[in-house]
């Protein structure tokens, strides 16, 4: 994931219900999904072992962003996102300005 | 943190070395410090078991991010992640434009 800005970050920061009800096929069925759709650059995903998690995707355009928060099948993920899957969640849409990495050269 | 956009996210992507050394009690100093500075809004923070983290803080400002950037502890700090504590790691920093919440009433 090495684009030049501008370019388009959604923030989804959630803490799982326990149990897995369906979770991990459906969370991979997603991540297959979004990176198939038009305007995706990456992502950056965590979930540590109390349930809490970060993942943010990155998009080319915010029209993007969109047309992926429509389709049918994700549509029906949130729903039972918000039904069984979530105790809480925010989601933001940020605007990336700048962007730097640090991967060192091999250490001896 | 519920703040009506815009603001600003910092979003830092991590993956640590092995070994704590001295890691976890300067990232607590710098959670510390942050959470001090002026138009510093709040964090989410996940780390799991592999070492890959996400941590994203939210401000008021890009000047108070720089501000915050140059801060002399915090510097300190930089440089010992460089040196000691991440393989790697990215850094962003984006603009906010929308933000929702889901965080349900207690379920009976």
């Amino acid at each position: 994931m090495n684009h030049e800005p501008p370019y388009y970050a959604v923030i989804f920061a959630s803490t799982r219900t326990e149990g897995d009800q369906g979770y991990a096929a459906m969370a991979a069925r997603m991540v297959e999904l979004a990176a198939m759709r038009p305007g995706y650059l990456g992502a950056d995903s965590v979930r540590d072992a109390e349930g809490r998690g970060i993942t943010v995707s990155y998009w080319s355009s915010l029209e993007d962003i969109e047309s992926w928060r429509i389709d049918s099948e994700h549509l029906a993920a949130q729903r039972m996102g918000r039904e069984k899957w979530y105790k809480e969640y925010s989601l933001r849409v940020a605007r990336v300005e700048r962007a730097a990495e640090f991967r060192p050269d091999p250490r001896p």
